[in-house]
Formats: C-alpha cells, sequence, structure tokens
C-alpha cells in the first residue's frame, strides 16, 4: 500500500496540537509527512521539519509558496492532504484555497469564524469532491464509534432526550484577577472571537451530540455568563435544545467548573434503555436499561461493532487514549482518499464542521437577545 | 433520656414510605410510635397497629378524633408529634389543625399543593413556636452534611456554578402506552397538581441546592417536556437558575431517563474547588481542586465534621443507606423537641418546604409562559 | 402476625453492635425486645433498658437469672430467641445453656473460641431442633443474596477459581507504637485467642465464600504477619486453598492495610463467567463474561430474584446499607421460628458458625507449622 | 536533534507487538526506523518494510546478514539501536550477538529462556557499557512513574505490605476443549518453556512490584493450577512473598480469571498509607491514608513530579494509553543513548529483565517441590 503523501501548516516547535496531529498520522503506517510550513519564521520551521524528520526541499517559506509549489508537482509526487493547524482565522482563507487547488483537507475545529465562511467552503468542496475532515478529536475513539453504530442499530429505539455536557475548570485559575486574564487569549475577543466557552467547548459537545443520533438541533435557548462584567466573553453557558425528532435536551459547557479536567460526558436517553460515556474514562460505554442490568461496553471485545474494531489496535483491557482517538480520524481520511471506502462517521465532515460553527452563532445571538429561542 | 411519643397519619400496609418513617423513627431510640391513623379504615388501621405494636387504645378512627382526644390527653402522655403521610392535598388541612393544636410535626414533602397554603403554614409555625420538618430525605446522609458543613465553612470560597440533576427512568415504562399511564397517579393532574417530575423529583434537587450552599435561587426559566401532547404533565425539565450571589446554575430532571433508577446527583463548583456527590452511592464526597488531587471523603473517619459524625452510626467503611438518612432526620427533630439543640440543618424545615413549592409553581409558570425568566 | 419476643444479652451503652442488633430486630417489626441483660452492672443494665424501650420487669440482673426466670414463663409470654452480643469467650457458655433450655440463639460470630466447643453446641441444636444463627452481617445484603441464588442456579458454570479479600487499615494507627497496641484487645491473646486479623474478619470472607458457592474448603496454607516479632498475634495473612470441587484460590486478609477501612471483597470465576462484589459498594454485583459486556446489578429492579427482593424494602435507586443487611438476617431467623418456612441462607448457620471456627485453628496451625498444607 | 536509526527484527505485518513498537518509536520524534528484519521469510519482509516507510537498502534477509553489515556501517549511518520482537527463545542469542556487536537493544519480555542466559547478557552489557531495555510495557505509564517518584521519597513510609494482581479471562475459552487447546502456543511447553501464566504476566506482576517499591523479592512459595491434569502449564497461580525489607505480600496472576480482560492491579500499603493502581484505568493513582480523605492523583496536573509530566503529551483529561506508556519508554532509551541523561526508572533495564526470569524460575521450582519457600 502507497503511504499517501501528507503536508502540516502551523504546529511546529512545542504545539500540542501538532504533537497529537504528526502521531495520528503515523500510527496507521497510512502516510508520510512529505512537506509543510511549521512556522511563519522560516528558520524555526526547518529546524522543525529536521525534527519531524521531514525533508528540508519541501519545506516552505510560506503557505502561498506551499500551494503554489506543490500544486506544480506531478501527480505522483505531489502532497495529496494538507492539514491546517493555524490559529483559528486563518483556517478560512488557507483551506479555501486549498479546495481551489484540489487539496484533501484536515482542518482543526472550528472551521472557520463564521457561518458564511463555512457555507463558501463547503460550496467549493462539493464542487471539486475532494476529502475533507474536521477533527472533533473525540468522535475517533472506539467505543463512541461503537456507540453511534448501535444507535444507528436502533438499540435505544428513538432518542427522547439528550444530555451532554463540557466542563473544564481551567479557567477559575485565571478568571479571578484581571492580569492573569489579559494573558489568555481565549478570553480575547479579538483573537478568539465571539465566544470562548461555546466556541472552544461548547461546539464539540454539540457534535458529539449530532454526530452520536444522526438527529440535527433545530432550536435552542442559551444562558452563558462571563462571571465579570468587565470580561466579554462566555466562561460558562447552559443551551436548551430541540432536536428534528422533537426530543428535547440540554448541552452543559463549562471553563469555570473549579477543578474539572477535560469532564466531557454523554447521556443519551431513548425508548428502550440510554448510553452513558466519559472521555476522560473513554474505553468504557454503559448501556443502561429498564429492565435489564446494565451492561459495560469495553473496546477490542468480539460482540463489538466492525466499526468499533477497525479503530482498535490490541486485544480488550490494553487502554487506549486520545492520540489513538485522533489516529483513527487520520485513518479514515486516509481510507477515503485512498480506497472511497469507510465507515458512515469514521471522520467528522466539513458539514458538521459547519454545523459547529452555526451552533456557536445561534447561542450567542440567543443569549444576547435575552435567553430566547434560535432556529438552527 | 425519656422517648417522645409520636404518632403517625397513614403509612399503613405496604406504603413504601411507612416503612421508611417507623425505621427512622426506632433508629436512635428516640421515639415511641403510641399512636395514629394508619388507614382510613379503622379496621385495616387496628390491624397495622398491631403489626406495627402499638397499644390499640391510641388508634383513633380518624384523624380529627386522634386530634380532639390526644389533644386532651395530660401531657406526659400525650403525643407531642406527629408524622403526616397522607396523600398530598392532606398535608395542608392536617398540618395547620396539627399546629393549630400545638403538636409538633414531620410532615412528608411537598409540604403543599400550593405556596399559599405554605405561607399560611409558616405563619401558624412562627406563631406557636413549634418544631415542623419536611421529610426531604435525601439531606439526612452523613456525608451530605459533610459537604454543607464544609461549604458553610468557606471551604470552596464563593460558589460561582451549580449543577444538580434528578434522573429517573421508571416513567418510561409507561408513557408509551396511553392504557398504562392512565394507571399511573402522578400523570393525573386531578392527583398529583401542576407538575409530575418538578413537583416529584425537582423539588428535591432544589432543596438540595439551596439547603447545601445556603444560597437561594432569585430567578428560573424553565423548559418542560411532556413527552406526548395528550400527557397534560412534565415528564422531564430543565431550568436554568440563577442565585442571589449572582452565580448561575442549571437543575436538571426527567422521569423519562431510561434505565436511570434515582440518580440525584450533585455539582458545586466555587473560586476553590468543587463538590461532587451521587446519590446512590451516598458515602462517598468527591472534593475537586485547581490545583491538588481530587479528595475522596467519607463518613466515619476522624476527619469529618461532627455535624456529620453525629448521623453516623458505625465506624468507617461500613456502609449506611437511606433508611440511616431519613433516622437522622428524625433524630434532629428529636433533639429540637427535648433538648432544643440541635445542628443547623439537621432536618428540613417548613420555611424550605415552602420553598420547593414555590418553586414547582415557577417551573411551570415559567414554561408555560413560554420559557422566560421569572422571579421566585 | 404475632411478633416474635426477643431477648438480648449484652450490647447496652454505646456498644456498636448493640445498636446494630436492636436496630435490625426492629427493621420488619417482627420482634419486640422483651427483655435481657444488656450489662453486668445492673443499675447500667436497668438504665440501658429504659433507654431500648424495655419493660423492666424483665431486665435481669445476670443471664442466669434470665434463663432460670424465663424459662419458667408460659409459652405465650416467654422470651423466645436470645441475641448473644457478650465478649467471645462467653458465646459458648451462654449459647449452650441457651441450647439446653430450648431457647432460639442468635450469636454475633466468632461462634466460640475453639472448635470442640462449636461442636458441642451443635450437637444440642441437633438434639432439640431449635433455630441458631450466626451473624456474619455481610451475607444479609440483598445482592450478596441474588449472587447466591445466581450461583447456585449455575449462572457460572462450575466454579474454577476464588480469590476473597477483606483488607483494614486500622491497626496500623497501633502497631507501630508498643504503648498504643497495649490498648487494643484484639491484639491481646488473652482475650483476642489465637489470632486477631483471621479470627476477626478472615473468618468473615471464609464464611462469604463458603456462603456463595455452596462449596467447602478441604485443604489451607496459610502465611501469617505480626509485623513486630513482640507482637504476638497475626495482623495480616494470606490463605491458599483448595476447595472440594478441586478449584483453588486465594484469601487474603489484613488489618494493616493502611488506609483501607473495610474492604470485603469477592472475586468468584467460573467457566461462564464472574461475579465480583465490594463491601463499601454494597449495592453492585458486577457480572463478567467471556463473551458479553460485563452487567451490573442491582437491587430493586424486576429482573432480581425473589431472594433478593424479599430483604429490599425501596425501588431500585435507594441505596440501602449494612443496617438493612442486618436487618434482613434478623427477619430470616423469624421467618425460620414463626413460619418454619426461608429462603436456604437467609441467616448463616451454627454450621457455618463451626466451620468458621475451624478455619481460624487450621489457619494458625498451618502458618506455625512452617506454611504447609492443612485438611479440614 | 539528531534523530536515532532504529532497527526491528520481527513485528511485522499483523503482529501487535510490532504496531506497538513502531508507534512507539515515532512517538516523541526520536527515532528513524531506518532497517530490518521484520519477517523470515524477505519478499514479506520487503513487503512489510514499504510498508512501514523503511529504506529497502536496510532490509535484510536474515539477522546475521543484519548484524554484519550493519556494524560495518560507518558511525554516523550505523542503526545504532535494535529492537526484539522475535519469539522469546530467539530473544538470548540475538540479543547476545548484538550485544557482542556493540548495538543498544531493546528487548520485549522475557529477557530470556532461562535465568542463566540472563546472567550472561548481563555481563556482556556490563563489560561494553550499551544501552538495553526491557520493555514492560506497564511501567511506562506517566502515573506508574509518578508512583514510583512518591514512594522512593517516602511518601508512604516503611513498605508493609504488597498486593499484585494480574487477571486474565483469555484462556478460559480454550482451556476446558483439548482440542483447542492444542491451537494455543502459550499452552505448549516447546513453544512456551516452563510456564504460561507465571511466564507471560506474573512475571510483569513481579517487575511491577520491584520497580515500584525499589525492594526486593527474596522469598517466595508458589500455588499453581493447570486446571486440568493434562495441561501441562500453569494458567493461574499465586505466589506468597517476602520483600528485602521483611515486608510481606502476594502476587496474584491468573489467566483463567473468566471475563477479566487485562486486569493488573497493584495495591502497596506503607506505614503512611498505601497507593492503588488498576492498569484498565491507567490514569487514576490512589492514595490511601489511615487520616485523611484518600486522594486521587491523575497526570498532566502541576502536581505531579517532573518524572511524570516528562512522559505525558497533552494537558490532564486528555486521556493517554498503553502505545502513550510504550513511548514513554522509548524515549526513555533515546535519552540514555544520546544525552545520558534520564530519569531513574525511564526504562526497565537488563537487570530487571534477569530478576523476572529468575522469578519465573524459582515460581516453577515452588510449586512442583510441594509449594515450599524458595530463595531468590
Amino acid at each position: 500500500m502507497k503511504k499517501i503523501k501528507l503536508g502540516i501548516i502551523g504546529g511546529g516547535g512545542d504545539s500540542l496540537i501538532g504533537i497529537l496531529h504528526r502521531i495520528a498520522a503515523r500510527m496507521w503506517d497510512r502516510y508520510e509527512i512529505t512537506g509543510g510550513v511549521f512556522n511563519p519564521d522560516f528558520e524555526l520551521n526547518k529546524k522543525y521539519a529536521q525534527q519531524f524528520g521531514v525533508d528540508l526541499s519541501r519545506v516552505y517559506p510560506d503557505f502561498d509558496t506551499f500551494v503554489a509549489l506543490e500544486s506544480q508537482k506531478p501527480k505522483d509526487q505531489k502532497i495529496e492532504v494538507v492539514s491546517v493547524l493555524t490559529p483559528n482565522a486563518l483556517h478560512f482563507p488557507m483551506a479555501k484555497k486549498l479546495l481551489e487547488n484540489k487539496f484533501h483537507v484536515i482542518c482543526e475545529k472550528p472551521l472557520t469564524t463564521n457561518h458564511k465562511d463555512a457555507i463558501e467552503l463547503e460550496r467549493l468542496q462539493k464542487k471539486n469532491g475532494t476529502v475533507f475532515a474536521v477533527t472533533y478529536t473525540y468522535t475517533g475513539y472506539p467505543i463512541v464509534r461503537h456507540m453511534k453504530h448501535l444507535l444507528s442499530q436502533g438499540h435505544l429505539g428513538k432518542v427522547q432526550k439528550v444530555d451532554i455536557q463540557y466542563y473544564q475548570g481551567w479557567i477559575n485559575s485565571v478568571i479571578h484577577d484581571p492580569e492573569k486574564r489579559k494573558g489568555v487569549w481565549r478570553l480575547n475577543p479579538k483573537v478568539a472571537g465571539i465566544s470562548s466557552c461555546i466556541g472552544d467547548i461548547g461546539t464539540h459537545a454539540f457534535h458529539m451530540l449530532e454526530y452520536l443520533t444522526g438527529l440535527e438541533v433545530t432550536e435552542l435557548l442559551a444562558d452563558l455568563n462571563t462571571l465579570y462584567d468587565h470580561n466579554p466573553l462566555d466562561v460558562d453557558g447552559t443551551v436548551l435544545i430541540r432536536l428534528n425528532n422533537n426530543a428535547k435536551g440540554v448541552i452543559r459547557t463549562s471553563q469555570i467548573a473549579s477543578g474539572e479536567e477535560n469532564n466531557l460526558s454523554v447521556a443519551i436517553y431513548g425508548q428502550k434503555g440510554a448510553f452513558k460515556w466519559e472521555q476522560e474514562n473513554p474505553n468504557l460505554l454503559y448501556q443502561l436499561s429498564d429492565s435489564e442490568p446494565r451492561k459495560v461496553i469495553k473496546p477490542g471485545n468480539t460482540y463489538c461493532s466492525d466499526f468499533a474494531n477497525d479503530g482498535t489496535k490490541l486485544p480488550a483491557g490494553h487502554p487506549e487514549g486520545i492520540f489513538d482517538a485522533m489516529g483513527n480520524i487520520y485513518k479514515g481520511v486516509a481510507k477515503a482518499i485512498s480506497e472511497q471506502k469507510y465507515f458512515d462517521g469514521e471522520f467528522p465532515t466539513l458539514y458538521q464542521g459547519k454545523r459547529g460553527i452555526l451552533f456557536i452563532e445561534k447561542v450567542v445571538e440567543s443569549h444576547k437577545e435575552g435567553n430566547i429561542w434560535k432556529s438552527l
């Protein structure tokens, strides 16, 4: 099997997202990191390239040069897919240019900074038919995939209530001190855009919900919290939702849930039972029932679905983690590029990225207009 | 120590609430069950009395006779405190008459069926100074008391977010079948009043919140769910709240969370950390912090507060349950009656019962008026 | 239903075991505490009796008077069953005399201080056919009973390995200081007998094993630990065992497992799967399987056995604790006395108490003789 | 930083151990997989090399050619370190030859098939001073490293009891059927050597114990179980141990613990408290105390040691798994090779591998000679 030539924009040095993507790309022997622009400073860029084992001839001084020169290469030498790991505001222009030049794209979330731009990307992608993934990492866990599979097979019957939580506490340590707060880019509207908490983690919770259930949120009512008047962006918010099958639910997010680390938790209740899952313990899926003992479902077992097993590397009881989840998303993209055959849901799509942006916009609108219902 | 003479109205036969109160009353050797009206049918009433070991001379054919004859007894023979375990609509008239006749009262929740009646009870009690407890059982757990103690001592600093959940699933098994539904009194507005889910369990969640934090909910916005149009009462609801210290929060309740049993869960986040507790695992309290390992606090340990230890009968590691929680509430009432010295929060008060009714009313109003903010 | 007249020997004042037995006796409305000798000091004895609500006419100055006078009472007034809560060395002479006078007996563990005495009690009981229970409290939990039921129904197939742990840490806080150690009666051979750890908690673990599986230990090899040479009694020990179905296993016990509270844990592995249970979380039973998701079994559910449900007072999700476990044992004894109809295993028998003593003796022999195999 | 040139022997195709080592090697950008012999079949070998992105010029037809040709390369081109992933019996001859030719070695466990060979390897390594790691993967978890650190700092005081469990259930599904059993190489003495259970997983438990505590096992007494007489190798075993600080303990292992997946669990009790950890939930470390609430320690927090943080790639709450654990071991080896500066315990050493073999031999001897004490 020929390896897919991958370019990376951003993610050099100590960037955590860079480490995550590089390890994920190498995990299944499907990619070679062929080139990229790892840093705007060309010297650093080259230094990182060496560190990552990338040939310097494919390391470019800037993004435009990257696109210009890689586009001209013969098909069998050309970088085929590009991971965009730059600051949020650059996602749109870069993804746009990559699409215009027919690269496949793996883009960090959030896809864009506004819904209009996301629509434009969708238009371009539909036109040229390339593969486009948005890296909502958490949907790469094998057992999340199994949950999606079981839901699609009707194991819970009709979904009648959803409750998704994403609680972190890290902003608690800076929010109470205006000086410390200044140093946090997520709290600066010029950099972070219209939202901190919803934009960063609420969108993950929203994606998880639509990803798992296959349903769509049709209406929402949000109450955000900035904790201090002079803090312009939300650090906490609760969103009442209604789904297109008439179920109701709630999405709860916080960055001031002191002591919480990265507590993304899912509860989906249907007519026949429920699923519960927590990201910090990602290899356990609980299935609840009105009439039977609850089940603890773990990856790597013979009873797991093909979709789950396809993303599991070792036998049951060998815990995988978040790097493995991202690795599974990269694997899905590789299959889409090379074989055009992959599981539904094997990577989050541009459409799902676009939905995530719309969610952020509507939540902020609902809150600003007095906690009223908004349609999506 | 002389035992307190206790009368019980209701709770005969297989009544679960009757078993709970009787065991609780006997648990600390503080009460003797002296008399009562265990059933409207006098024959059954007497049969139950024998079963409970109650002298038939103190078993009365009806409530009015009970009050009339017991009131006339000499002080040292008279029943001092009466437990009201009758259907909800009878709580008010019975409690009123008991107050008018200067009995101490232990009343099952909900205190009344409307806020106006609760105000009237409060007026009467203030006038005659008797002890009045409303049995929100869950606040009787030792470790819940310890949590209240730690919060009052400022262990979390200022509370900045609260999230209380009370999810059950038992109505899922009847809600989808209109025939089955008819047999459930909680879904019948004539018996259950204006609410099923909020009235039955939402009020527990609300009480737990105000009990633990010492704060009060000032505003709320609710979205209820009846699941079917032809089902008149809510079986699920989410309530956005604002507290009198400006913190925000959410109370989440459901009776259609399929597979959940009795999942009352508390999360209180303050500037210095958080507390998390789950009723189904009632002997574990988690204390979270931004900077230290989380702690697992268990009752019966030397590090526990006097308030917690006062309600713990055996050394650490011997799990107590819900009967013990109710026993602690009865013990608190006994101390209030006999020694007039007890811990703040040793039993839920009439004031707290009144708040619970107001909560139910305002939630239903908020929902009916289009999910708008209502003041409490 | 007529209440059974219960006498209690010992357990007055702050005695924890006294509280546990009194609450248990009252829990199901099956007993009235009619009389007893709660303390060797007659004044204290009478004081406690008043506290417990016992008529002073049935409170006796000593055990012999109790037996003499109660034996002469007419059948319908006589105390029928006696709970023996005295120090261990008194169990045998008291139980013997009670048996000789045809009382039913509820005896705290250990049944006796040596196997020979236990055989004598068994002989007497067989002769007169009275009911005799030994209060190994932990087998009273509803879900333990369910586990026994499922095992008896072959849900695991042939048992092929057992692993029972009973770890406590409380002696750690005294063992390192010879002065402190002197104050602990369990470490004094004159009071505690031949063993501390095995005698106190190892015997619980052993009973749990034989109770659940219906199998018997045929051979054992033990390694005990006194931690210090000048500490005469074991505070820790591991026992290799062989069962009468040829399975092997291990019983692990410690009182110096620092930080452990009361961690009795059971793991039973059969050809078709396994059961795992922990006493500190007594309402959860895990059923493991090679081929299916593990199940979490909880009491109060429709899928539970009659035996489990018979000992469950409230619906699923209302946690019961150790007082409820003991209450179930008392209920079983009441059924045995009144109806002669009860579940197999509804209370631990004299035979099981005798096995427990034999276990202690053989463990100590094995260790003293150089960690060699001993037959039971 | 220059990447270390890594050769791999074995691990081609679907080999799970191959995937684990390759991902681990790439994880921290410290190695390039330069060459190797991935399969004895040269065509397959080359096929796998292409799949792994290895230049065919460094892919050799057999191990001897690999050593011969790589040894002759100039220092800056030569493969420096070789991972030995071949069947157990080949570990010794290959490692020996690699040591004789001054390669650094990463060897899968068990190091050899007998203690004598391990001594020979140790002699060679001491002579030439190369780096030699044995991949006991589980000690690579960040929180295991933190536990080792805390123990070395005396956080528990003197260790007074250890209890290590390694329970799996996978052999249960084959052991009862002699036909199925034949297909399992671990049960074939010709391939697996003198032990199945102790050799495969008991040695992990033993290593974990000595690794964490820094203590050594001085004596052991073992009872093994083959379950069937005609099954020659142990599938279960319990080992009583004594440590060089006079503490006692137990190592418990099983492959017939039906339903268990990969349950390696650690409990270490000291004078000041205890640590408990479970491999299937590898990011939680419990610290118990006699006098304080137990603590839940998680990686990625500011309170963690440098040793733990050095092996943690993302902020707290982003779970890492077993691939990350192995990645940390590879990182340690890289530091040892390149910088000669690394944490004590950053990778398991040849000495520890040798101890593991001695343990297996002594356990089998103890059992065969009638469950008697053997010195290590």
